[in-house]
């Protein structure tokens, strides 16, 4: 049931109870009952179509009902993949959706029916996913967060001072763009050098396959595991050698930690955080990551020595991050 | 008078009215008392020797002391040039004054006697300056805001969500300290490659003395300027020259700017900031400095087009941010 | 005619006096009669296959035996794009015709008959480009050269102390694949950061897009130029604007000319050049680049005012150089 | 005896016998007679003055008079650490000694007495030196080498096609002052990023020390053998160390090993030599320093696998390989 306006005072508890999170992919939507200890009361999922914005409307709005027949609902929460504006309600841009200033929030209440007055609010999926590890996961008793998602490309999160950092215009925690290589490698983005590019699951790809055509011997395990081919060569491919012993395997995870352990130095000279969270695919390599990319940050931490140094965890709420914090953040 | 425990409703108005901010610095410590729109109603000032930190302690008293006589006062914020503690009471490192785990507000406090009961906290100087500019400078009107001050090093703060970004343990905003170039100049601090490196004083002397050297015909203005001597190049030399119409000089202020304004960038993909405020002796360039800087951070900035992009400003709180911003932060 | 082994001295005075290069294309040969003050008297092309080794033989024999009829020939001097053995008689590799270890000097000679006991020799195609500028051309009257051919790749030539560097294995040369960035751009070599990845046609191109979407205003001419479209910018668009006073344009090319003087600086510390011939399609920007370029090498010359500064030319041999050059060279 | 120009042909034999090196250092000159294998037949060393050129030459003759009265020798060398003229007469500037054009070949012979007609020609000292590995060492067998001389700084040497490479204007042969790293470390010679700033023993000994401050614990058999400081840590150490199996030390030298096969890769793009010597003092380290520089070379070496590599050696002549180049050199 959704609190409406008129909602009892049972209905007002119940904001502070349960709230629907709904994690929008290209190509479905994730939807679950989040109660508020991050817990998943009931989940649901549905195929959607990038290219039709107005039917991934429908298929929010029709998840939505479908959760809220059972639990009494006190606030939904969207996470997004694209620029949300700050009061949000809209995504003002996405790369792979075609939303531009689009007001999706409304939109969804206007399905829901208008007497539907709970708050509906718009966040970033790596904002939401990152929130919910600062609320339930890996940084949970922490105050001052760096989150790294390190999937395909190197998406994030920052939580300071207990709050999201959603920046000024709804752009923050974008920190796989900053520049770590002047002049370096030409990004997805228009831009050379950015992080992601050095600390990502595509980074790691494109240094497996180029390392194993210059040192085939070196290479030969990561290969066969391949089929043969370089081209095959995959970053679960590389965990997965790598977890069997592999040198040259085990090297390339290392320097993937590397980049990720320099690049979160940078970020700690700006921001101190107190904990350094690693999720993402290329997380499922565990401590053969974990451990480089801590080194390398404590090889290149400003003043280290003379403060308190963040530590690395990697993330435990798996694919269900943006469902939960998406909900946990409709709530506030 | 400074306000007691057993202080009249008048004296607990006063906490709203008026702070002390102390400026502590490695020759002079510099006090003013401010009122609550950032406006200094008397001012003075006390040499005092950077190897003791006792006879600064005291130094400390006598200037608060001093500026009591005239003004009921409601607080006392110290800045000092050092990592200081979360719980703003002791400075935990500084490289120019023997500061190590110093309980300086406790110092101060029992110097000044035991009834003053008044808050006294300490404040990173670079961050109290930040503060001063995000209250009653050129970013007053912001929630966002990245403040660099670009002195013989660089300096920062940034205010996030109205927050200062104190950091986790105290050290957050030690923006120079971002690596902008791997295995680039070696800094201070260490490290190779730092943002202090290529956008500060130094950095700006460092290279125009080595173009002076290769392109003599070039430099001349400059070289003459100097009296002659390549060595006595310094900044304001160059801002002299620049603002004389010397090409030479407005090509270094411009390539200072460029690392300006992409280093910006960087911290704008992670913190998306209302304005980028710049202040420090560099700052006295003004436009020949802040336009390459804001064209570089405008080339720089990741999805550019998809979001409001910050603005450029001169610092306006000039030599006294430190004493504004540590009573300001005092009051908090 | 081809003096043959029996030949008289007629026939042996021919060897200083006439020779034939071939240019070797991916799509055509182009072939001529060079004399020994490097003109040529005749010349003729013929379509070819790339996926075809033989077949090129055949066109090679032809085109040859075409020229002879005319003219007695005292040597034949093949231009190829791919590593030769350092006794000029095969290909070792091409990246663009399937040679590998191919002895095409053997099969010309088989193909023109066996009677035919004119020396026969192949050499890399940028060599012999190279060779001819240095013999006749730009560099006629040095005996240090460094050449750049400057077309979608970066290719080059080498003579030192009058002798071309062909490398001990026939490799030499390559001097786009000089890493200039570590880390930097990816290279279709297969490594990172090759000066070919900056100073290129192909680099012109990428940075001139890259700047156009962030700079669409600034662009304004050069996205006209190009029908509206930024993917339909070219290298010789930039140049045509830039030759019609656009600024944008302007400075793409000077980027350009800084990344070719500063790497020219850094082969000028192993070799001290006499000379650095700018040649290749990109070159058609004349000073434009040359004037950009000269003054990065010498910015970033070691040792500057201790030593004699190479001077920059222009190419002057034209697309004829293959033809030239490999001539000259089967003479030697 | 040193022959005349009315030598007897027992005189002229002597030209192809015996030859005196002189390698002129800042504080000694130290001499030999070297037969046409290479030998040192006889050896002198004399203290000197830097700072006064006219004494050094005095001193040069002196020591070729001494070594004269037992040997019949047919050219004198001399090797000079400074930028020698192409015609091998005069030192056109040397950092370390007050040379500027400085006739030194003239001076000696004046001071020998006009009547000795032997040829007397000064060249690099680090050319002289890796003549002699070309000549007799580790690259006698090969028609192009690189040498590289590992000391303080980065020295080295370039033959081409059996051809000392002295440049056009006797500046050739300046390896260390290719640049490696676009707005590097600054290097003594007012660039940056030059590649001395990353493969020698002062960058050995910056990052020892940098590293061992970072990490202490790690570093501690170093601290320890450092006498406890680490401002005490010199490339020896790092090498004793390193021989001690002293991971962190490994690692030192195998992130310069890094550097050095990384730069070689580059000079082999454009020279592709048969053989890398590695000298100088660093160069004690052998293996610990080779098998990484050489790893690091084929990893970065453009068209691996279509080529043949050059392979690494240790220098094998030793600190008398001035000596006998310059002797060598000047019989040519």
């Amino acid at each position: 049931m959704l609190a409406a306006e008129s909602g009892s005072s049972q209905m007002s508890k119940g904001i502070y109870m349960h709230a629907i999170g709904v994690d929008i992919g290209g190509t479905k939507i994730a939807a679950g009952v989040v109660d508020e200890n991050g817990k998943i009361l009931a989940q649901t999922r549905i195929a959607t179509a990038a290219d039709d914005p107005a039917s991934i409307d429908r298929s929010i709005a029709q998840v939505c009902a479908t959760l809220a027949q059972d639990y009494e609902i006190g606030a939904i929460g969207l996470a997004a993949a694209g620029f949300c504006s700050p009061d949000r309600t809209s995504v003002q841009f996405a790369p792979n959706i075609n939303w531009r200033e689009y007001p999706i929030a409304a939109n969804v209440r206007a399905l829901l029916g208008l007497d539907v007055q709970v708050p509906i609010v718009v966040e970033n999926d790596a904002n939401a996913a990152g929130w919910a590890e600062y609320r339930f996961g890996a940084a949970h008793d922490a105050t001052d967060m760096l989150m790294l998602t390190i999937g395909t490309g190197l998406g994030g999160a920052l939580v300071i001072n207990d709050q999201l950092v959603r920046g000024r215009y709804g752009v923050g925690g974008e920190v796989g763009h900053m520049r770590v290589v002047p002049n370096g490698h030409t990004c997805g983005c228009g831009h050379d050098g950015c992080w992601e590019q050095y600390a990502s699951g595509s980074a790691l790809v494109r240094e497996a396959r180029a390392m194993a055509i210059k040192q085939p011997a070196h290479a030969q395990l990561l290969i066969d595991l391949a089929g043969g081919s370089v081209d095959a060569i995959t970053g679960p491919l590389v965990t997965t050698a790598a977890q069997q012993g592999d040198q040259f395997s085990c090297s390339l995870l290392s320097e993937l930690g590397r980049w990720i352990g320099e690049g979160a130095a940078s970020v700690a000279a700006l921001l101190d955080p107190e904990v350094v969270v690693i999720g993402g695919g290329v997380a499922a390599a565990g401590d053969l990551l974990l451990t480089p990319a801590q080194d390398a940050f404590l090889s290149s931490l400003p003043a280290r020595g003379h403060r308190v140094e963040a530590r690395f965890e990697l993330a435990r709420m798996g694919n269900e991050a943006g469902i939960v914090g998406a909900a946990d953040l409709a709530r506030l």
